[in-house]
């Protein structure tokens, strides 16, 4: 692919992306917690709730891109201070999307990864901004971008000298209504044969539906990804965003008792 | 879904399709051959490949449906007869498409199952006729089909009284350009949830690179399918149509021997 | 484009297709009716307001190929002969579609165009049947084809010795909801530059709102159409398909009275 | 549409939106100019190429959000300062695009229209930025965005106090690769429907090739648009991006000679 240069595979090892005490591209990495942080109480349950059954780092949103200015916009400070809480008690990396420049510099006092979120995949300016951070970055995948211009934005935040960039598949744009997107899980082959970065699946941004999330984060493993990211609120029903596809704490401790062992069984096989 | 009857899931049992010897919808199925029928020759010798490494039943096209009129159209009848001494030899089941209503009768006589293809699932006269048959039938998704549309052509089939069906996932078309079209395996949890009918997965056509066959034939088994359709040519990079994603027999081989323990594994985590 | 030969622009004429007493690709076509013959009265009333307020050539559907089975399927032989009559009492040339290669050859003694659906545009044993007839034949685009797969389409029928082909574009499927589909009238202008075939817009089809048809309609003219196709019916909320996208004969006579003179004027500026 | 509360068609009169010595929103605007400022030379007489052909308004980019980052990415601030020259020169108001908040109080000082780009039609933070400015913005409708999204883009400018808010339909990603993207005429008519807001189309990026662009600028005309916005460059050949969608002069001269009589004679239809 023309101009992907930094982030094209060559002979060198496949990049091992370290997240304050975890390492992505190592093993399987599975990332849960809250659409958004709506609470003191609500993150901290979840976080303890996602820690138990085996989750590695904790997702949640202090600032929320939601497509109506009049939802729900996310705490901003406040959910920072939060999830640096959740941390203190269960010990979990924290990882939180950034949507303004301006912001990047306080919101590393509190996350241990970046996260680029898909409406945010072609903010050129911001894909800069966290390129001269030392922070990590998880860079969705645009909902209608091709894999070559998602690699092309990885490579905005290697060109500033950044060089721990997870790239993360969470569904794309189709005619398909019936989920809210369509995971490409083709997408794993597809980068492991151009690129030596990581990859993980977010599967509840895919479907939309929580009734499908568990069979899709099997297919992800089973297709090679270094890991998940997940919905899970302590009560969905409650949620402020993404209500249909955020698991509870029982469905999630389900489904992390079967990604386990089939990662451990597709190491063996290969 | 408005007007799925007879395909929607009800209290009785998922639906098992028998083929001939082999059962679709009970243990896991493979399905595998050539592109194209092209010779006696490259039939057979794909066929005792594929035997022996495993396949349950031998796909391969008569009647070809190509974008151009100039491209190779398939040998017809010569193809079907082929396919018969290529069961008298190895065994297995035939699995071939029909594109024409006044071919149905007589490729009866020579196929076990009968495909329905991507560019046909919206032909509601073919449908119906093959709904007219004792065959089971194969019916691929359109690759701009939304689901809904595809379980109402399943029920042009089973309207007509031929309770046979077993649903084909072979990829969608998308703006991505990198893959043939894109796998939606998220079809697979969804099709549970809907219908009884087996669902099987063409990862050949959907990615379109030999590549990446095999990891997509992983996560399908992860996610659930009853089974995989995968092209298999003795030496693909003679094949008249679809080299590109065609596995010679050694990678088939491969992927069956990890295709097979995953499925055991899966059966026993749930 | 590879493999277009027939339907290529070379340095001959622009193909104009007699249909009956009118010719398409002279001047500006408007071929109206109903989605479904229902009934006679239905269909000879819409066929004389039609006439009244200038259409060309009556539209209307025997054949129905309808998403769910249980849908209404059209009338059949019956409704060919109601068509038949409606010629008889306007005049007004009949288009109508045909779904099955056992219906042309009678299909034939009532109807003086036969149309291609969306549904079969790539129905290659139908394309090639109505390629052997002498009657010129309407290719709609499929809602998922590219321009390259349909004139790969049309070269199916010129290839069979039939030269009279008119292309028709009718929407294409994307993302977008608010609409039915995406009327696509930068296919005008790209089949002026690749072949010497007729093109007619229809754009009931791809807005599915009437609200929207009239300046679709005007929109075609100015980018260069050779005419279009509206569904209109007596009475449109009792119309058995299509009723939001049909217009009612008092909006046609507007809309046509707007379509005449913007043609004309569109010819004085070139 | 849920939550369209500002930019929501009521009884009151369709907005008109000054900028500078011009009104959109009433008549019909021509905004005309290179895809990027390259140089000073380029940049004015193009201007004054454009404004000797009729164009009202002068587009030029000073900061190019490009899919790589090795792609030329704008002059920035001398770009910005060329713009002003070519103002005062052509007495052409200014249209240039802003991709990070904080280069928009400094960009107010050079420019008379700010744009919102296809990429960052998503960027909320972008969006409230120029919302709080005394800028009309033209905000571009990204290109895999509903229109139900871009109004609500749209409402997040509106709702931070600014009601200068021009759309701008530019094409959507869709299968078809003939052309860059689709261009969605119908937006048009949906649009007046459903807000108060004027519409302007940008039929260059929509078809990516220069011999489509005059056809689509005359069906945006008849479909009732309130401008166009064109890319038009001394010599394209040397253009340092969108060469290949991009007019010359005289090209742009023949297509205005065309677009401002049509538009009467639409006016005149009504």
């Amino acid at each position: 692919m023309k101009n992907i240069r930094l982030a094209a595979l060559t002979e060198r090892e496949k990049t091992v992306v370290r997240v304050d005490s975890i390492c992505i591209g190592e093993g399987f990495t599975v990332i849960a917690g809250p659409c958004s942080v709506e609470s003191e109480e609500q993150t901290i349950e979840t976080a303890r709730a996602v820690k138990e059954s085996g989750a590695d780092a904790l997702r949640g949103g202090a600032f929320k891109p939601r497509s109506s200015p009049y939802a729900f916009q996310g705490l901003g400070l406040k959910g920072l201070k939060i999830l640096k809480r959740a941390k203190e008690e269960t010990g979990l990396p924290i990882v939180t999307e950034v949507v303004d420049s301006r912001d990047i510099a306080w919101t590393c006092e509190y996350a241990d990864m970046l996260q680029i979120g898909t409406r945010n995949m072609q903010n050129y300016s911001l894909l800069k901004e966290v390129g001269k951070t030392d922070r990590p970055v998880l860079l969705k995948r645009g909902m209608n971008s091709t894999i070559e211009e998602w690699l092309n934005c990885a490579e905005y935040i290697l060109n500033e000298g950044n060089p721990n960039v997870v790239l993360c598949e969470r569904g794309i744009r189709t005619f398909e209504t019936y989920t809210r997107n369509t995971l490409d899980l083709s997408a794993i082959p597809v980068i492991r044969e151009l690129t030596h970065l990581p990859i993980i699946i977010d599967p509840s941004h895919a479907v939309g539906k929580v009734s499908l999330v568990s069979q899709m984060c099997l297919a992800a493993v089973a297709a090679g990804a270094d890991g998940i990211i997940v919905e899970v609120h302590i009560r969905p029903d409650e949620a402020l965003s993404d209500k249909d596809q955020t698991m509870n704490p029982g469905q999630f401790s389900e489904m992390i008792k079967k990604v386990r062992p089939l990662h451990r069984f597709m190491d063996g096989l290969r």
